[in-house]
């Protein structure tokens, strides 16, 4: 069992050829990537479309996507055992609100109920065009409380 | 409608953040890691496991993985149209034996039924200690069985 | 000796640990990674700014970067000997004018004289705002021009 | 000037336009990537083997690689400024001996020296064979050795 007080977004996922490295094992990074790829997944899973938080809308329809961006500030991960190809895991998502501009979501992975690594990952809400410090958009604030209402109370 | 005669595995695929460039779009080579993944999915979903096709076993208990190897020697891709963010893509795998020790595989992406990109995996089989060509491996063969089996007649 | 008519940009690359996979040499699809960059590379030596070929531009500074872009519409590779970390590798690029509007570049890697696998990249020139084909833009016909002249003629 | 006691390997490293997301600026992970390379590139201008530090030899003349391993047990980063496609960075690597069996390596990033990000990979030896940790072998030392005698007193 890995939820504690303020989880919830459990996924999964599996790893794949690519993610290894020649000592057999998952290559370090890749699970940065992962925990990227978890979080657009709970966004997702909770009604959030993408357009609404990340840019790349179609430049043909004068859309330059969301006004407020969310740079990753800080990571980092901790590993504990090495994953291998064709492992499957489990990912629990920690989102937590930090001020009125940031938030962090911490994301714990484990194999068939044991703890196997952990990443963290902190935004920052900033405006698009001058990259100025800013709040978090209503879609992020809307996202973090529905996390927080559906958290395991530990 | 992307299946075509001997099509088979049709699974699903999400654009993420991190699989864009700064034009906005899927950057090209990522299509080549999604046609691999897919084609460790397909394995899965017909019951064949990692481990009996992907070396990284454990080496703790002195199994070196198969020992059979299925590079890949060769890959193409054909991109259509843009792909952007938060796109959910269905991935239409088409496996073919080219002879005793060689297939590939075509994989067709397509959005809501629109054709938008294609690509080529090429694998052939080695001896893994030696790399020297061999024949393909029964779980292999079986897999490939199992795909033109069910694929559409067209 | 890899060279043949055509070629010019003869660039270095080190095969990096992340860059392999469990099957102890280079996974795929970095090849391609390879590629782009080693064009990249060959831009700027030719006096290219990046900023002139590629998005990306400072969005404080209202520049939305270059009117034209280059996605890639095709690409292919092929493997003929297992390339392992610390290998150093020899690129060889040679670019080619299609049409008005596009272009390709092949790229040849060699170690220690011996080719060992080939990629192509080809690009289609397209107004980045409405996605339109249109022509190559100057800098790219310059770079074209100036390949062409370097070129060993055979 | 970035460096400070215990600096020393000061490389370089171009932005590439895969290394960018749809935001138009490096994507977070490859900053991660960049300071593995960044170790390895250290390690061969120090005069170290790839082959006697990572797995991967030739398994055809019977070489598992090195007995020991070298894994990411923890890893960091932290963004201060977007980089952009075509930056010019400097990477200045600081390496520490934790204990007998473990080691990190900061890394900082400046462009035109101002300091931009900053990396951090902490290593645990462990036997290739069992993953039991152990010491750090030679090669490590010496390396260790050498770019603490080298290092910027301060």
């Amino acid at each position: 069992m890995i939820a504690g007080p303020g989880s919830c977004w459990q996924l999964t996922r599996t790893v794949r050829f690519g993610d290894t490295d020649a000592a057999g094992v998952m290559h370090f990074h890749q699970l940065l990537r992962w925990c990227h790829e978890a979080w657009e997944e709970s966004l997702e899973r909770s009604g959030v479309a993408a357009a609404a938080v990340f840019p790349g809308g179609d430049p043909a329809v004068g859309d330059g996507g969301p006004s407020v961006a969310l740079p990753i500030v800080h990571c980092s991960a901790d590993f504990r055992r090495p994953l291998r190809c064709g492992d499957r895991l489990q990912v629990l998502l920690s989102p937590r609100r930090l001020d009125g501009g940031s938030f962090e979501v911490s994301y714990a992975f484990a194999r068939d109920g044991e703890p196997v690594a952990w990443g963290l990952l902190r935004h920052r809400a900033i405006e698009a065009a001058s990259r100025r410090p800013c709040d978090l958009p209503p879609v992020l604030e809307g996202w973090l409380e529905a996390a927080v209402a559906s958290a395991d109370p530990g």
